[in-house]
């Protein structure tokens, strides 16, 4: 490709409105450009490597044996209905009229119109197992679109399902599917790790979350120092220690705490540890108040809350409501009769004594405070040894004691087995060797395709610009032709160019009328994997200058000898 | 690929609702799936089919040198009213509104968008020309979705943009793209022809359809049996012969012709050709009263009516407000003064002269009428020498005076220049090389994707099923194993998938458990090009049946040879 003729023009500034460094470099270099919030032009270049993206996906899909089929973006809404899905996705779906009056939903995933299909042209536990993907565009309505391809309304998605007669078949296809999903980000120059993972409005059991680490992305994820434990921290489980110290089964008694209502302030008047402490922390929960309850030293984990008691609408009740429930904030406590309110614990809090809690009174709390014996949980549908607690660097891991490290990420990619919440839904059954008519067992598996791109400029860039990994740069090479405008170096840009598309690397010829700055910078910007240099100089002495644009240095290679050394990197 | 394994369902029958024979097929071979009016699933074999036409398509415009990029389907409605096209569209455009009440718009095409774009990126002559291309999905909210993909509410289309700054760059670019699309539609095995045609909504003047040849298609065109032109009817010009017989200046003169309303009763009572007799057709354009005037064997061609009065709004005008404007319907006439009544002569009447018309009498006709003298048109917009009539089989052709003939097919490709319409709406201007600013000059190009593959089957099919063309086939060859339950048959056969699966060819191989003429019938429907049988008769012979899905007969091959035979056939 001739730079004079490629499409998209580089920025020599950082474009306003571009918090994140990716979203300003592809911006900048020509890759993108913003129709409407949320919704992106891809310029040839990123273009190009979302196509060699795309087929990367494509190559690893195959090769676990999934069949590549392609559902369509208009979707009656009934369907939608039929799952409940159009009421929980809300205000993230678009929906139209069509000119007939016919709600239409804008998909943003596809297990309700595959589900419907599958069970059209599955009958026998012999027509399972199999696994179907696409590569589509998605919508979805976000309400704060983000960091350019990280977060759209508009998206590129490969999205897979896998059918099933039983739950041995559904490992396999879920094993298979993360093996080919860490190759598809290896070979995409990603830096991922598999974490365990909340499965969110998708439904299902047991999910996998793989994340790009970065410190833009807005996921966190707690992962252990020593083993190869790992999850989103919505889902993190870990120690929680019993505290050895006081066991006495000593009896309630107040104590003055004037004007102390925050758990850092009382564990210094007190002169005891933070986590001998008890918070209150009260919410709204589908319009019903509850108080949970867990050591000083925890904050309440929302997702787990939700999850734990199946709350749809979430939120932190305000001050006048605790007080209409009988409560005094800052020194609120469990103890007591209170009804109306739903009493929640935590698991830290069952086996421990002696805990100091409010005593739901103005400048007092109570010590000698027990789980069991001076309150108890009043839900029937929270068990004993619920987790509630969001795990924080330093916990230590579950499963080797060892610390967790907290660290942000962007999720590039989220396997889930579902099992059979849709294929019962949407009657996708089949009949078994036993001759029992049986749900089909589901799983779904997405990447972001977009998002690869945005994470992995994310991950590998320099102030001077993108660093692209090797399989998916949009062209392999740049040469820079230093001042083309005299003969010789033109020619021999010209003919160089000419030798390396013939043995089959992708170059971009900077072929302008531009001061070498010009094209340093750009070539910098857009940050090709290698950057060739023929300048008047370069004739003279015979030679190529080489760099890659991971390395600081030049080196200069021989005429004859540069096609074979850019085609062996490349 | 094993059949087994293949996901989709092949069906006996013909399903219901499918007028067409190839959506009667793609249907019933397991190809598509429809989810709602005018909206498919493409199932694996279908999609493979798309993949392959795909790439056939960035093949041949990327040999023209043009760039491929992506745009999005979401667009602001702001966009599109600057074109105009808002209102243009009408229903047929998809809109909805976003969390924040903005209103979008589904994308039917991208003129609007790009241009935008262009103008952003392009600044000076040097920066062009250039041509862009996607292959996208569309939306339009068509009011009567049809045949399978031939008319779809959501589809694939390949459109492409050229950007010029005169033009024989225009003219360059777009001589390049009918050499594309002919090479395109040739790989596809589709017989098409080139025509030239009405631009439509999309606006500009020069403009050509790629229209295949078929009987059920919707488009019709008028082609020389002699000479190269061919044309839409909606705009194909043709021979109107001048009358020599009578050119004598007979003043005009009452003919009694009681209840005679109708040209052809109206010949055969005077006994004078239909040419003699003038037509009066009454219309109701933008809210006004016309009469078209023409020749009594032509009918009025509506799309060249709306083009030469810049018609929106085009309707058969009512008895009663042809009544109420003075006139007697059956009797009807443009002699006289007729206020409020524009008068618009097609220019077959010009010449000629000693006409049969109304008298806006009841029962009663005029004869020897001539246009100047006794009537006249009474719109500025016409020039004499306007065209209004529909051509019609047997008419003459403008270039070579043989006759033309009427076909039907189906519209896959369209080619038009734009002008600067949109580059002047949209601000995409550039400075000439003479300092000048000035807008960029456009041509857009299209082909439906999904079109090509039903035309496709359209046109290469017989009652059986499919005969697909080499190219575009969702595999090359069907592998059938007849009682694979027989080890000898079942050994054969997988060692002939083995050596042709890694000889680079796609096979789908028939390992089910089903009779021989479920598997015949099975591969006559989905049509591979070619089908080999393994036997236990054959293995006793050393031979595999070979046979062309387009041949009547098979061939016997040796076992030894057969992977080079297909191979070579491929």
């Amino acid at each position: 490709m001739l730079f004079s003729k490629l499409f998209g023009k580089t920025l020599k500034e950082k474009p306003t409105d571009t918090e994140v460094s990716s979203h300003a470099l592809m911006e900048r270099a020509g890759l993108i450009s913003q129709v409407v919030s949320g919704v992106y032009s891809y310029l040839p270049m990123a273009w190009n490597s979302l196509l060699r993206i795309e087929s990367i996906i494509r190559e690893e899909m195959n090769t676990i044996g999934s069949q590549e089929l392609h559902l369509p973006v208009l979707q009656p809404a009934e369907l939608w209905d039929s799952t409940g899905r159009k009421d929980l996705f809300g205000q993230n779906l678009f929906t139209l009229e069509d000119r007939r009056n016919r709600t239409l939903v804008l998909a943003p995933t596809h297990e309700e119109v595959l589900t419907s299909l599958v069970a059209a042209n599955v009958q026998s536990y012999k027509d399972l197992p199999f696994i179907l993907y696409q590569i589509q565009t998605k919508f979805r309505d976000e309400e704060r679109p983000r960091g350019g391809l990280l977060r759209c309304r508009e998206f590129h998605m490969k999205d897979a399902y896998s059918f099933a007669s039983n739950s041995d078949q559904l490992d396999s296809a879920y094993e298979d599917m993360i093996q080919a999903y860490n190759n598809i980000f290896d070979r995409c120059g990603l830096s991922t790790v598999m974490v365990e993972a909340d499965s969110g409005a998708i439904g299902g059991k047991d999910s996998h979350e793989f994340i790009a680490l970065s410190n833009i992305g807005e996921d966190s994820i707690a992962i252990c120092t020593s083993c190869k434990y790992g999850a989103n921290v919505e889902r993190a489980e870990f120690v929680k220690p019993v505290n050895s110290g006081n066991s006495s089964n000593a009896t309630p008694e107040e104590v003055h705490t004037p004007g102390i209502t925050d758990i850092n302030a009382l564990s210094s008047f007190l002169n005891v540890s933070k986590s001998d402490l008890l918070k209150s922390m009260f919410y709204l929960a589908d319009g019903k108040l509850i108080v949970v309850v867990l050591e000083g030293d925890y904050e309440v984990n929302e997702i787990k809350l939700r999850n734990t008691l199946n709350i749809k609408d979430l939120a932190i009740a305000s001050d006048s409501l605790i007080r209409s429930a009988g409560f005094i904030p800052g020194f609120a406590s469990p103890v007591g009769d209170h009804k109306d309110v739903t009493v929640v614990v935590d698991d830290s809090v069952i086996e421990n004594k002696n805990y100091v809690v409010g005593a739901n009174k103005v400048d007092y709390h109570l010590k000698n405070v027990q789980y069991g014996r001076d309150f108890k949980k009043t839900t029937v549908s929270i068990e004993i040894g619920s987790d509630l607690a969001l795990v924080k660097d330093g916990d230590l891991c579950l499963h080797c004691n060892s610390k967790l490290k907290i660290e942000k990420g962007i999720e590039i990619g989220h396997v889930f087995k579902l099992g059979t919440a849709y294929s019962e839904k949407l009657n996708a059954y089949f009949v078994g060797a036993d001759g029992v008519r049986q749900p089909i067992i589901m799983g779904c598996y997405g990447i972001g395709v977009g998002r690869i791109l945005s994470a992995s400029i994310e991950q590998n860039h320099d102030p001077n610009g993108i660093i692209f990994p090797k399989l998916i740069a949009p062209y392999d090479v740049s040469l820079l032709g230093l001042n083309v405008e005299q003969e010789d170096v033109k020619n021999e840009a010209d003919s160089l160019y000419e030798l390396l598309t013939s043995s089959g690397a992708n170059v971009l010829y900077d072929d302008r009328i531009e001061s070498p700055g010009v094209k340093f910078n750009d070539a910098d910007l857009i940050g090709l994997p290698i950057r060739l240099v023929v300048s008047a100089r370069n004739i003279d002495q015979g030679v190529i200058e080489v760099k890659k644009r991971s390395d600081s240095d030049a080196v200069k290679i021989s005429k004859d000898e540069v096609v074979k050394y850019v085609t062996d990197l490349l």
